[in-house]
């Protein structure tokens, strides 16, 4: 009997470096694969079909949302964006582990349907450094810095529904502490 | 508040090297300390009190049995050995996190007492190994070769009573897979 894959879920908020961390942790971890994207969105140049992204049309992606074939899907500005169930549970199937890039109202309906992942939340540095950052700028209006650290408070409070909190204040320590929880959850005794 | 500290159990039966693997982790891992056992057995020439061993005299140890002073205990030859309560909860209460290495009896005890701790089993080689190993050596009976390999059955049975299993296949990467169990725990959403 194969093994089966572990689905690995990185999230947090957009800017906080999720996708760098995956880019490092599939360089230095062994026979984990990058979860692929379904999206309206056309190809660009150098983006391959498959690798990328699958690229579909609006008519059928539709099609496939209704045929309950995404873990999860949203709109980013005027296109759409959906994690193909098919090719999550082929993979897992097969024994491969996953690793599923997304943002926190994603990473909350993939764990609805896939409970059994292992949810890792990346978390901004504190809302000091946070702070500190966005009035370092100093072109952000006292709204938005209200606004920032309003989200950055609600987000917090999301920590708690994820398995994992990886503090990404420095680079190479993230990738670390994803890496070891990968190492960690292949010892996970599984019954 | 300070965090609180983790108890990790590193067990498995004798001879499977758990000694040398927390040795190596020890020196890898920061702010995590070995926990000391209580003994009745005599001080050996170069042993410290509480780094060692706490050397107590048999009718103290009674005593602190009767008192529920300890977490587990057990005879092993003539002598007394104990894991001390006090010892564990204080350095967890100071935000240590403790190492502490017991075979699997004593394991089980201890996570009926504190079952918020990480059970890690260390995991002989597969029994192909084991069994090739003994016969090997040739100097066992067929008797004994077959107790051995019972034994080995009966140990495998009880890997589901912990949270992770390592195989002390290659000493470097069960040394590396306990670090990594560490750096993923600390990293671990606790409610």
């Amino acid at each position: 009997m194969v093994r089966k894959g572990i689905l690995f879920v990185v999230s947090g908020s957009s800017g906080v470096g999720k996708g760098t961390i995956n880019k490092a942790v599939l360089e230095k971890v062994s026979d984990i694969r990058m979860s692929v994207s379904a999206t309206t969105r056309p190809k660009r140049e150098g983006e391959v079909e498959g690798r990328d992204y699958f690229f579909v049309s609006p008519d059928e992606f539709a099609a496939r949302v209704k045929n309950g074939d995404f873990l999860e899907y949203a709109k980013v500005y005027s296109h759409m964006y959906g994690t193909p169930r098919q090719f999550v549970e082929e993979n897992m199937q097969k024994g491969y582990d996953l690793l599923l890039e997304i943002d926190i109202q994603g990473a909350m309906k993939v764990k609805e349907q896939m409970p059994q992942g292992v949810f890792i939340f990346i978390q901004p540095p504190s809302r000091e450094v946070l702070a500190q950052r966005i009035h370092g700028r100093g072109k952000d209006s006292m709204d938005s810095i209200r606004a920032r650290l309003a989200a950055y408070e609600q987000e917090m409070a999301m920590r708690k529904h994820y398995d994992y909190v990886v503090v990404n204040d420095d680079l190479e320590e993230a990738v670390y502490k994803v890496q070891a929880i990968i190492v960690a959850e292949r010892c996970r005794v599984r019954i």
